[in-house]
Order: structure tokens, then sequence, then C-alpha cells
């Protein structure tokens, strides 16, 4: 049988920014002195996790059938930004400059590991844009071997949609030097650049 | 009086890559294995520095008037890239996808450390372009505030000269990924999207 001081120390560690030590702290500290704060903690992470389940529309976590983004009449619906997980879609929020909605494909085209285009949710991407209204759309994936591929594909099965697709800038990283970027991101850079003033 | 092996050490030291054990390692090896190796690379350090100086077009290290690169015939001339330091124009370089000759400025603008523009090749960049043939400048400063600041102020310096100016893109490195970029470069790969398709 599974030592339960164990799972728990496991579990702990799996969460983003807690380490073996701090894990081994929490567990002792919810076990010995503090048995009502786990009952606690464990019905609000149960209670939370029974609830929630992907936006109809937009595929990221939600509690009601759209998302709070998705039901939110301030965002402007013409603008569809695609990433490939929701960690991505609040890196772009962070920074409080996109007033579009988001299209959460859950990962990226990967052959290799058995991810077709059946695994993601671009079914529903292409019936979005069906449905009238979107304008452009945004390709955010990674700039990695299976994000440029999911972007190439999409742009692909969006090419006779009627809308615009565009795909997010590689480059040099904002504070980042020339000098110490590899290759290819310094070649992009290159081939990205854009007009500051013409002839 | 200097100790000559830490004066070494420290020389050693300042190189690129090499640490204190190591500078240590190799002072002791040129003392007391290899005397003619260090009158060795102390000639051949001596004879590179005094025989290198700048490059009368582009200010890289050059032996000859002109660097090797500004020499070749191969090269097009009519693309200027703008770079703060030869390490830059390194790292553009081993993209091998660039066919232009290079234009180092020396620095950046930091008028707090006092660099202003006298500081910078700004005067022989207006003077090869003014000198007619060229049709980009591309400014490939570093994407940091004094990077920004310089492209911005040789685009304006540049506006009536009558050639293209571009800026290499700022965004999202290849192989990296939105969830970890920071806000700052997140949302410049956003404003820098660039087309894949049309309506």
């Amino acid at each position: 049988m599974e030592d339960p001081v164990q799972r728990l120390v496991l579990a702990l560690k799996r969460l983003p920014g807690v380490g073996e030590k701090n894990a081994v702290r929490i567990a002792f500290y919810l076990m010995q002195e503090a048995p009502a704060k786990g009952r606690e903690l464990a019905e609000a992470v149960t209670g939370l996790v029974e609830r929630s389940r992907p936006c109809a529309l937009c595929g990221a976590p939600a509690l009601e059938e759209r998302c709070a983004l998705c039901a939110d009449p301030r965002r402007d619906a013409s603008l569809l930004c695609v990433v490939e997980k929701f960690p991505d879609m609040l890196a772009i929020e962070k920074t409080g400059e996109f007033r579009g909605l988001y299209h959460v494909l859950g990962g990226a085209l990967a052959p290799l590991d058995g991810v077709g285009p059946e695994r993601l949710r671009l079914g529903a991407l292409g019936e979005r844009v069906a449905a009238g209204g979107v304008r452009e759309v945004i390709l955010a994936t990674n700039p990695s071997t299976e994000g440029e591929a999911t972007a190439a594909y999409v742009a692909d099965m969006l090419a006779t949609a009627g809308v615009a697709v565009t795909r997010i800038a590689s480059g040099i990283p904002m504070g980042g030097e020339l000098e110490y970027a590899d290759r290819l991101t310094v070649s992009r850079a290159l081939a990205g650049r854009r007009e500051m003033g013409r002839p």
C-alpha cells in the first residue's frame, strides 16, 4: 500500500513552483498542525476540479458552459488568438494588450508522438470561423518545430475561409542580445524585420 | 610591485569563457612547463593587436584598411546592417543568410553613462549612406532600452536619406515558449505578427 505522506508530497511537488523541501514542509504542516486546513484544501481542490470543464467555445477551463472571457461582451469577437495550451493564453492576457478571444488547441501537432490533427480542437476552430464574425486569426503557437507545423497546418486549413491569418513574431526577446541569441533566432529576427522608414 | 602571476591570471580571466581555475592552470602551465609557448603566445597576441585597426568603412577589427568582408566584391553593398558591437556582427554572419555589409556603431546610446551620438560611429554611417548605392539600412541593435533608443535615433537621422530603414524582429525566440516569455516580449510578438494568409 502506498505511503500517504509520500503520496501527498508527490502530488504537491507536481504543482508549479513547489519543490521537494516545500512539499514535505506543507505535508507535515497539514498533517500535524492543521488537519482542518487540510480538509478544507482537499474540498476546495475537489470542488474546483469537479466543477471545471472546457469552455464550449475556446476550450479553456471554465466553470460555466462558456468561460468568463468568452462570455464577456467587451471582448472583440472578430479577433481570434489560437494557442496551444491554457498557460499560453494566460501569458498573452498578462500583456493586457489583446482584446480579442482565444482558441485553445490543447497541444501542437506531433505525429511522432501520435498527436495528429484529430487530437487538437481544430474542428471546433473551423466551426467558429465558419460561423462568421471573425476577421483575423492570430496563430500564437510556440516557435518550436511542433508549434510551427501546427501554425502552417491551421493557416492551410483556413486558406479559403475568408479571414486574415497572422503569425506572432519570432525574434530576439526584449532585453536579449544578438550576441547570445541562437542562430535560428537571429535568422528569424533578420527575416522578420519591419519597416521603420521608407525612401 | 604587482605580482606577475596574479597579473597574468587576471588577464586570462578577462578572456571570454576562461574562469579563475582555468586561468591559474594556464598561468602555471606557461610558467613551469612551457616558457617557449608563453613567449609565442605573447608575440602572437601583440602581433595581432598591433596590426589590427578598425575597418575604415564598417568599423570592425581589420588587418588592412578595409576588413575582409568590406573588401569582398561578392557582398551586396546596397544592404547595410547596423549593429552595436563586433560580436553582434559575428552572430548575424553565423546565420549564413545575410549577404550585405555591416556598420559597427561601437555601442548604443546611453546618455546616463555619457554615451551620446558623438561617441558612436554615426557620422561615418551618414557618410556611407550619403555616398549612395545603399538601398536598405537594417537596424540590428539589441532590443534593450539603449538599443531601441539607438535604432529610433538612426531611423530619424536617415529619415530623409532616401533609403528604406528596417528593424529586426523582436519576439519569442525559436524553441522558446509563450508560457515562459516575459510580458514585453509576448507583447512585441503579438504586435509584430505577420500575415500568413489573407481573406
